[in-house]
């Protein structure tokens, strides 16, 4: 196969990286435009990208010109976006008009009624709204989701759990990677030795975007999920990974053993276990008394994993139980991407 | 009034140094005893202690002898205890018997019937249980102690809600201090780029400590509060002050405003208000979006308050809000010295 | 002695809330303006500021209606600085000129000849320089600077030892805290798990410096001194608290008892030694193998005492030890104010 | 060829884990015993071990049945060693007198003469030494060790310098990860918000180590080198990756343009230019502003390379710069490993 070449968004930022770090000899896509906002447009990547992950930033990428944020600068059949809400709500409809698909991680369209909020494991018959949005628009292209970083790991486990047991009610208490917020983001002053108990708009997506993906397609409209869900999120002194203490109410209330059984059998549908993002396993239960743990954990299955630890009784609601992924990769680049490979294996590119 | 002479059992330990601290220029109480363990007995508290708090070591304390863990050390009216469970289940009694009102950080007594689990600002009149405990057991001294550190700011604010509303359940997710585990502790390779979700014990004593501090005195019983409390408790890289994420159902729903009023309002008990150490306020509401933050609000009340802020209505509960409290002052040393001003107040000296 | 109003420049800034810390009570002084910067300007003073301090703002502060940064909105005989450079070379002649005299932490007028580079421990008498800077430029005010943070410990000492042994050469290796980086400064995400050994500008500052402040006023003018000086600079995830680690060459090779006896007994001149800044002691040996650290030493003399520790022979030039003082009191805002204090005691307001 | 058998001694400890890790899939090398100590012999591997890396325990290693620290346990060929310098002095020798090469991180063997201190880009030819330790010993093993972690990458370094310039004097100051003391090593409380100037027998070493490994070998010893090194060293809140800024005195003051074109173009002898663990570049040479940093740069040529950054010329020797290598891959178990591969490679297994 061919590989088919992508473009990449705000290519510079903390998300940006990832997408970059991440697409460096992915078997199928090819990088051939990088976009970055106007004080770096015509620099180098290298010089235009203050370059903050471990690895080092691919030679092929260093040497690319930084392209402007506009549907002209614009060919590839598949566009990734790391963008700001607020530019996304522009740009990227313009992509989609001119038959980009555009796999997004920004904010601006997840609540749209026909823009798919896809996390492949949990929901990948709603990339079908596509067909709805298509049609709706008269897009050839299309603007495509992944949810909040937040919202990602939990959104996993009340899925299989919802199947076995049906989930209610939910109270999620975050503790959430610097990474999360950017660069520069957090300021050191405001991280050492503390915590910040606030993240601006989080509470509301973790508390929304699950029922989104949770729900059912019907005749081109999701049905949000009824389950009720409370957020408290809170910024912690950790790079990478969030963190969720998760209490759950059932509609049968599971014993341990079924819990962890369902956790660790849940598979992805037969038509995607096979994508080159596909987390092996989706749900990685670890069983010790004190996992998980986001500098121990936030690889497990490259980064795509959802890990799960401490799965007790609770004796308020049913279950309670800690739930880690990697806020970079599995809620960000890496669900953007994931979600391009399923786009491409179901067959709705332009 | 002549100063109350006092000792200090543990005294080398994180919360030995905070009693030595706390106890430097007290109005009440002059420090005439310094227990430790056998390796450091013989040695000026200066050699057998790694001071590790950002005020020097007092000059008097430095220059003390550091004597054994045994009742014949210690003639002392009263003791502070900052001992391990299960030396203190040894030495404490030994020291009760003989006349010593021993005012114990320790868990080992707490959840004996007779034992005060005492927090002034909540359960003052607890205190009485020193006249059925010396009854039963013929001590002409005393065991009273102070809950677990985690327990003790959500207690405080539980107590404020059930005068008012009555609490019926709470879902308690902690995100807590490296001090609370001690010297050495948490190594350092575990906690930088970390969060481990797990503390050992801790999880039951703050599900369990509440209810005996909210319950009620009967014919020399505490009555254990009905409330239901589920708690995951993590350790976070902060030096000092432990947060709690809580939500809460209570018996009538309060509105936002009447919970800060009963908040803000919350005073203790006539005859302990103008204790050294009484808290004020007992309880500070933060109004601000992102507080309390353990670096920046856990001296509030020189450490004594519980400081409380992001109160909101809850979707799944009733109420949601962040609680802070310094864990080595009012989870610890403030609160047993505090127990002792109470205790003199209430004239339970032997 | 009726209190001297004084204003604060860049007010809202880290240097900026430490002024108005330190203030807070000062027997000689009563802040009555607080500058600030346009985007809040007409604000209050807690609306305007980020409060990172973990004390509580005064209150007679948080009301306090912000100024513009300009010569018209200050009317107090002595103003302090914490302005950035470009913003300083332009306002402080302004108020020089119309009678106030300037206490500047910038670093925009420390290299002119005829404005005093002040530490009083070391140059108290380059206070004189007022009088040729107002004869030159026809000013009834003054514009009086002190050092950067990490120029100022390691002068403590130089001078110190200069007074005795003659200093020749040093090499200076510094572990700098993040608060010298103001707000939001470093990213939270550029320091977890590092260290980043480079800081803009810095050691160009930390080699001359020194060279001034040793050096000796003749005929109006600073004859530098003519050590010389290598420095490299780290930047650490430490909150405050400025270390070097110093390696010093002399005219005559100490012993280290000479050196320790010269340091502990350095003194203050007699008529500033009473001054309500002055370091006591101005410099605190600390004869520990492990000391000083910064989150335990950095208060020491109320954050004014320079602490140095590790005090050895030099394999390679003559004596090596470790420096600590605290970045933003002896190293900002409390130089300024100590430098307030000399200059009135001196007699040289306008 | 078939994979040589070796045991790992100390190998549930942070450069045991680095062992097992570095170990896995390695091309020549097949770990066949795992040692620990008494407390943890009988045990799996998994419950031996507390694992700190963010790689998963490699599966082989997880069910290994952990062996006591004795000479009869171990029948391999070669023995990796991450054992306490006491142990190391008492089993290393008998496992030597029985044939088997020791590849040892411990500091207790490194002064002796016949003991090759080796780092295969700086003196692979000090291998021959144990020809001389064989004869003098009646071995038929040998006991071979690698530098401490700081020395290591100062030490090709200076090597480099030393071959063109000649190296007459350097004073090193380094700030140090945590993994280098081991776990539980570093309390958290103790370097959270801080830096502790001083690790014991450090300096000693630093100062010391890179003598012999610069030294020449005249008839079966090692003639030290005459560089004269001051060290100063520090540990700061790094999970990995140790640096140290040096200043260095030449016998020909080279110019920038000359050092960095040294250092780039330093290569490791022919024959060992393509072993498994041969760093590529053996010196990666960074000349942005503010590089090497610890997180960043840590891993360069898999955790083998050292890398350089900030080079300029000195005011008070001739140069400096700023030099990163991993402590406990190139400083410790990469090291050993590295060792064994030359061994292997110039024929001296046993």
């Amino acid at each position: 196969m061919e590989p088919i070449p992508v473009a990449i968004l705000g290519a510079t930022g903390v998300v940006g990286q990832r997408f970059v770090q991440l697409l460096d000899g992915h078997p199928w896509f090819r990088v051939t435009t990088l976009c970055a906002s106007d004080r770096s447009v015509g620099k180098t990547y290298r010089e235009g990208c203050r370059w903050l992950l471990d690895t080092p930033m691919p030679a092929w990428a260093s040497t690319m010109i930084l392209q402007p944020t506009t549907a002209e600068a614009v060919n590839e059949p598949i566009a990734f976006s790391a963008l700001p809400a607020e530019v996304a709500l522009e740009v990227e409809p313009q992509l989609a008009q001119k038959g980009c698909v555009v796999c997004s991680n920004a904010s601006a369209h997840r609540m749209e009624e026909d823009v798919p909020l896809l996390l492949p494991e949990v929901n990948a018959e709603h990339v079908e709204l596509i067909h709805w949005q298509r049609g709706r628009r008269g897009w050839r292209g299309a603007i495509v989701t992944n949810p909040n970083c937040t919202s990602t790991g939990m959104t996993v486990v009340l899925k299989a759990l919802d199947r076995v047991f049906g989930v209610k009610r939910a109270i999620a208490v975050s503790m959430q990677a610097l990474s999360g917020a950017g660069y520069p983001g957090v300021a050191s002053l405001e991280i050492v030795d503390n915590v910040i108990p606030f993240i601006r708009g989080e509470e509301e997506k973790v508390a929304w975007e699950p029922r989104k993906m949770l729900g059912t397609l019907q005749n081109g409209q999701v049905v949000l999920h009824p389950i009720v869900i409370s957020a408290q999120t809170n910024r912690v002194a950790v790079l990478d990974g969030h963190m969720v203490c998760l209490t759950v109410e059932c509609e049968s209330r599971p014993t341990l053993e079924e819990t962890i059984h369902v956790l660790e059998t849940y598979t992805v549908p037969e038509f995607i276990a096979d994508l080159p993002s596909t987390p092996r396993p989706p749900i990685l239960v670890r069983l010790e008394e004190d996992r998980p743990q986001p500098r121990l954990d936030r690889m497990s299955g490259r980064g795509m994993s959802t890990v799960v630890g401490r799965i007790r009784a609770d004796e308020v609601l049913d279950l309670k139980m800690v739930i880690l992924s990697h806020n970079t990769i599995r809620g960000a680049a890496g669900a953007s991407i994931y979600n391009a490979e399923l786009i491409v294996r179901a067959g709705w590119l332009a």
